[in-house]
């Protein structure tokens, strides 16, 4: 497999090494990797041979249409994310990244997240037989841990706001030296979330004009986006469809970038909608390039509506995570700004399974 | 679509009729679709027209091999039924059940249920805009009666075993009037199941000699069958993979019955295997008669086999319900029997998702 490193923010190229979180050279500074092979290939690029890829059963989940329930636009595709390994759209990437920790020797890690990532990283360790270190936010809903716990991975409950988790990882790492393999800054969990485009196109060609994404660190926008990208340079599609971002009031700050204005992260801030209650996302930068370069929208939404959302579509028979509710506010507030509209074929993931908090619903 | 009702008992034909639960003739006296247009259909035999069929997402579920960890065996094949829009192999009955009551002209209906019918009923039901009264044990995991409130149906707790529930519905029925369209009386329900039989065909051909089924009232062995059966007739396969039947002790009426052991319901009894803890299965003869034609066994395995192997999967990255862990602990009882050995391709179905029931495990 012939690829390299690139920083995302000062472009300088580098061989791949897995243990390596950021560039030295700039401050936002994650990786994306690139693949030397130029050749236009007629399937996914992916950084781990096909043989050496973990599958729990992951991809390939189903789209039903809600066309009657939105008349203003010409369709609304829900993507089922949750039919998958550990029921949330991490598990694309948690394949590959568990992949790619076996192919070198990871034999115990750790890393945070808010609940998803960090019960999809566990489930792929246990069956790749790595040990798991899973920091989390001590008000992560208990269905999220308890599924940490079940797959055998050590779960480190964090007080405070989802920040803490972070750095509470990047303490325990330096001090014990069990590597830090973070679904965020590593590279190779992105390439795993470009499956979800690639599947968007077999399923739909070019006819899905707009993607609705709930974005808390951004990996399926930014693997959404890798993923058309080479379709196209491919020359299968001509566009990449908008790629809009949705974020919630209290923690919009690639939406607030996104559109020049200034935010600062007030840390009374709280939202049910825990899988997006990110402040500071390392790959900001390139999450603003891709909703740019797609020429989408970035958007806040209220917390009051993705509640009332989440009942709505319960009634359609999608019981979703309450984070992943946001994009069907996010649909409406599209369509009020006149974003999108009667000729609009959008596409929202529906990211999690409502299985996961259904005990911050039910009062 | 030309379609006749058959008793399963007294094989007496009467034209179809979707409110008809039982014949008049016989004791245990279900009803079996079965279809007057005799060619060899290529698609699978529905008894509602494509059109009409109200669809979720269900079906199509993926498979993973656990090969090496059962090495005494030719392959183990899981096939991961929470894949579903409610997380349970339920979904593929509901979704066919449903269809018909909307072609029939329901508004309102109740159901009893351990838990994964009710809340995947009520999922097609509110999705169709019809009304559903739910009858639960009061003992159903709260994820479970939480999923049948969040998609809008009407829940009834009732005390006691799990025939209780029936015995309530049953008398709600006569003196409300509203229709008793029950998952395990209504044959439109095992008409779904089929779709099982078929897409293990069009994955594996005729590689699976074994499928080995966690078995309440049996839904799910009666529509694999049939789907099989339709498959041999129209030429497709030579043979039925042999249907095993797993129940669990303290609730092994088909198992006993099978092997011709008396067998009286303790009312003491109690498994955390909600999903097949079922004393007075309407089907009982005819879910027998699966086991007997495609040659193959009924068992009856220990609670605490399930729980431990509910475990040893979650460390493999399959976080089930309890219920579906019987299976492996059925694979294990047939490995030791010698009913399957190392020639045997053994698929099962996991049938639910261990977020249904993780507040029965972590204790």
């Amino acid at each position: 497999m012939n690829i390299k490193y690139r920083c995302i923010e000062c472009n300088r190229e580098s061989p791949p090494d897995f243990f390596r979180l950021k560039c030295e050279e700039s401050d936002y500074s994650c990786f994306d990797i690139f693949y030397e092979k130029k050749e236009h290939l007629s399937e996914i690029h992916l950084p781990v041979g096909s043989e050496d890829v973990i599958k729990l059963g992951e991809g390939n989940t189903p789209c039903i249409s809600l066309k009657d329930n939105f008349p203003k636009i010409n369709d609304l595709i829900c993507k089922l994310e949750y039919f998958s390994p550990t029921s949330s759209f991490k598990d694309r990437g948690s394949s590959i990244l568990i992949s790619a920790a076996k192919k070198n020797g990871v034999l115990e890690f750790a890393e945070d997240s808010s609940g998803n990532a960090g019960a999809s990283m566990s489930a792929y360790a246990s069956h790749a037989g790595i040990k798991a270190h899973i920091f989390a936010p001590e008000i992560t809903p208990s269905s999220k841990t308890d599924q940490i716990k079940m797959f055998g991975a050590e779960l480190h409950k964090i007080p405070g706001p989802r920040q803490n988790s972070t750095e509470a990882v990047k303490k325990f790492c330096k001090e014990t030296a069990i590597p830090y393999v973070s679904h965020n800054y590593n590279p190779f969990f992105i390439e795993g979330m470009k499956s979800f485009a690639y599947e968007i196109y077999e399923e739909y060609g070019e006819l899905v004009s707009d993607i609705v994404i709930p974005v808390g660190n951004g990996s399926l926008t930014v693997g959404a986006f890798k993923g058309f990208n080479e379709l196209k340079v491919a020359g299968k599609i001509k566009k990449i469809p908008k790629l809009h971002c949705v974020q919630v009031k209290g923690f919009s700050p690639i939406s607030n970038k996104s559109n020049n204005i200034d935010w600062e992260f007030d840390t009374s801030s709280s939202t049910l909608a825990g899988g997006i209650a990110v402040s500071d996302p390392p790959r900001i930068n390139q999450v603003i390039q891709c909703v740019i370069e797609s020429e989408a929208s970035a958007i806040v939404v209220d917390e009051e509506d993705i509640l009332n959302w989440h009942k709505k579509i319960a009634k359609l028979g999608i019981l979703s995570e309450i984070t992943s509710a946001a994009v069907f506010a996010g649909v409406e507030s599209l369509i009020n700004m006149n974003k999108i509209n009667e000729e609009s074929v959008v596409l929202v993931p529906v990211t999690g399974s409502g299985l996961k908090d259904l005990s911050n619903v039910m009062i």
